[in-house]
Order: C-alpha cells, then sequence, then structure tokens
C-alpha cells in the first residue's frame, strides 16, 4: 500500500477498535446494572438496560458497516484482513454478552418475594467474575495481549464452578419451598446466562489470542 | 472484473453457499436426534450428537477461511462483498444452532424417571416447529427468497408460543412432584434452547430477506 493508504487504513482500524470498545463498555455496565436491578427488584434500571441494548446493536451495525468498507476501499491482505475480520467476529460476540444482560433486565418483574429469597445473593458474585472476565478481554484485545487473554480463559473455570453450584441451591430451594418454584426458574435462567456470559468472554479471548499469536490457546486452555 | 475472475468468484460463491447448506442439513439432523435421545433417554444418540458438532465447527472454519481468500484475490464490490459477509455472519448463526443441539444432548443422561415424565413428550412438536423453520431459512438461503424467509419469521411466534406453555407446565409439574424437580429444571433448559434455535432461524431469515432485497423485513414482522 501507498504511505496514504496505510495511514488512512490506521485511521480506520483505530476507528474499528473504538467502536469495539464502546460496545464492550456498554455491555459490561449492562450485566452489571441487570443483576443490580435483578437484586433490588428496580424495574427503572431494568428498563434502562432493555434501552441500552438497542445502542449496542446499533454499535455492532456500525462495526459492520465500517469493516465492509475497510475491505471494499482498502484491499488489506494477510494480517490486516484477518484483523478486520476478527473485529466483525468480536463485535457479533460482544452484542450476545449485551443480549445476556437484556435478558435477565426483562425476568426482573418475573421474581415474587425478592426479601426472602436467598438465591438471589448468590448470583452478584458469579456477575463480578464474569464482568470482570469482560473488562479483561476488552483489556486484552486493546493491547493486544495473549498473556491476558489467556488469564480470562483461565478465569472461567471459575464461572462454570459458581454456576453448577447456584444450580444445586435453587433446585434444593424449590424442592423446600414449592410456591418460590417460578421465580426460581427464572433465577436458574438469570445464572445460565450469567455462565453465557463467560463462555462468550472466553470465545473473544480465543480470538484476541489468535489475532495477536496467529495461534489458538493450548488444548488445555479452552473451552470444550 | 474479467471474464475468468467473474467465473472463479461464481465458483468460490457456490462453493462458499454449499458449506453453509452442508452446515445447515447437519444442525437440522442434530436438533432432531438431540430431541429423539432426549425423549427416548439414547445415551448412544446423544454421544453422536455431540461428535458431530465438532464437524459442524469445522465447516463453519472453512467458510471464514474460504471467505477471508474470496476477499483477499477477488476483491468483491459492492453486492457481491454483502454477499461474502452476509455467509460469514449465517455461518456463526448455523453453528450456534449446532451448539444448542449438542447443549440438548449433553443433558440426556440427567433425566431421570423418564417413562412417567409427561412434559417430556411436548418438547418434540416443539422441536418439529423450530427444525422445520431450520430447513425452510436454508431452503430461502440457497434460493434467495425472501417470501418464503418472512414465513419463517412468522412462525417464531409459534415457537415462543410452545415455549411459554412448556415453561408453565414444567413449572405446574415441579409444584405437583417436587421429587423430579432436578429433572424438570434440565428440561426447562432443552426447552428453552429450542426456543433459541427459533431465535437463530428468524436471525438467518432477517440476514437473507436483507441479502435478497437490500432491505431488512418490515418492523411487524421483526423479532424483538
Amino acid at each position: 500500500m501507498m504511505e496514504h493508504t496505510v495511514r488512512a487504513f490506521e485511521d480506520d482500524i483505530t476507528r474499528l477498535r473504538g467502536l469495539i470498545a464502546e460496545m464492550g463498555g456498554l455491555s459490561e455496565v449492562s450485566v452489571q446494572e441487570a443483576l443490580d436491578a435483578m437484586v433490588n427488584g428496580n424495574e427503572q434500571l431494568a428498563e434502562q438496560v432493555i434501552e441500552r441494548d438497542k445502542r449496542i446493536d446499533a454499535l455492532e451495525m456500525e462495526v459492520d458497516r465500517l469493516a465492509v468498507r475497510i475491505i471494499a476501499l482498502r484491499a488489506p491482505m494477510a494480517d490486516d484482513l484477518r484483523e478486520v475480520i476478527a473485529a466483525l467476529k468480536i463485535a457479533g460476540v460482544v452484542e450476545r454478552i449485551g443480549d445476556y444482560a437484556k435478558n435477565i433486565a426483562k425476568r426482573v418483574g418475573k421474581i415474587e418475594g425478592r426479601r426472602h429469597f436467598e438465591p438471589l445473593t448468590l448470583l452478584p458474585a458469579m456477575g463480578d467474575i464474569a464482568t470482570q472476565m469482560v473488562h479483561d478481554v476488552l483489556t486484552a484485545y486493546a493491547a493486544r495481549d495473549p498473556v491476558l487473554a489467556r488469564k480470562v480463559i483461565a478465569t472461567d473455570k471459575k464461572v462454570d464452578a459458581f454456576y453448577d453450584s447456584i444450580f444445586r441451591n435453587l433446585v434444593t430451594h424449590m424442592v423446600e419451598n414449592p410456591a418460590t418454584i417460578s421465580s426460581a426458574a427464572q433465577l436458574l435462567f438469570v445464572a445460565r446466562n450469567i455462565e453465557r456470559v463467560g463462555d462468550h468472554a472466553t470465545n473473544v479471548a480465543e480470538m484476541v489470542h489468535f489475532a495477536a499469536t496467529g495461534n489458538y490457546p493450548p488444548e488445555e486452555d479452552q473451552k470444550d
């Protein structure tokens, strides 16, 4: 490429990365706020999370359009093309993390007897680990840091263990309190959504590792 | 493009579409077999579904590689580029449908007292509608048929209604049979997975509509 073309390509890539960082930040906040709304029964906050998802979706479409424009105008080769395709894929995964937050927010109004619902109090700690994974994987993406990406992948085991424990706790709670089964079923889905957030952060981490090193992380790190 | 380049591009696109058709066929069979295994407690069939998912994942990577090669070598513009990007995205969604099938298959061993578990018998009918949607949306993709794509989008309401009814049925079953709560919780996730298969078929239908007409389907058709 000629020098001004290289410069223009780099400007475009910077913009693409900026859009993904913005999407990531919004998704991270949404997961936290959705769980906050869930624990406190704050339907107004839940509404805010649901609204924000539209912005995240719009950003994904902006990433798609910009990526297509970069490919069409700059005709990047090899590593540069791999970077643009990775951005397209990462934007798709981050958008799904936003969807999980929205999904949690939509269940806020469906929980009854929140005050005495012990399993509710387990979710925020699980959510903290998953949102930290989202935060770290976006840092790893921005810094092209494969070591941090592998740390994110390793953390997913904690989220999975939390999920198993919450699943068992909720089933026990259902058996002992049949009147709460409908609410507890909603919380099963919430726990599952958080577990999926961790899975998606792991997927992004694998892509970041690949984009940074040209290799996927070693088998023992990878998600099944 | 020069004539031989046009020809080479069309050959590549045909290959890309063939790979997606293959992925779609495998995913459709996997959803059906996973539900069959679930209803009959057939763990061997479940294992087969889990194994097949690796093939679906490998096909997605083949689509990605081929798409990148097409973009790099043929430098398609406008509509042609939109077609390649659409293929990348559709492959990603079809891969996720395969994941839902695998997810259902993994729960086969976790259901106890299958013989007297009435809610189990509701799942195959729901699964039939969802797999038909997957089948139809791939036909719509192959034929670039926006009318069939809109039919798929409309069908998703049926899957959602089925899901709501199964959810209520399972909660009632849990209340009346506390001993089955753990198994019923697994079935909640199975129903949810089928509902997500319908959602993803709808997403693909929106992309097919867009690729065929340059517009997304009218608002009233679209998934929230």
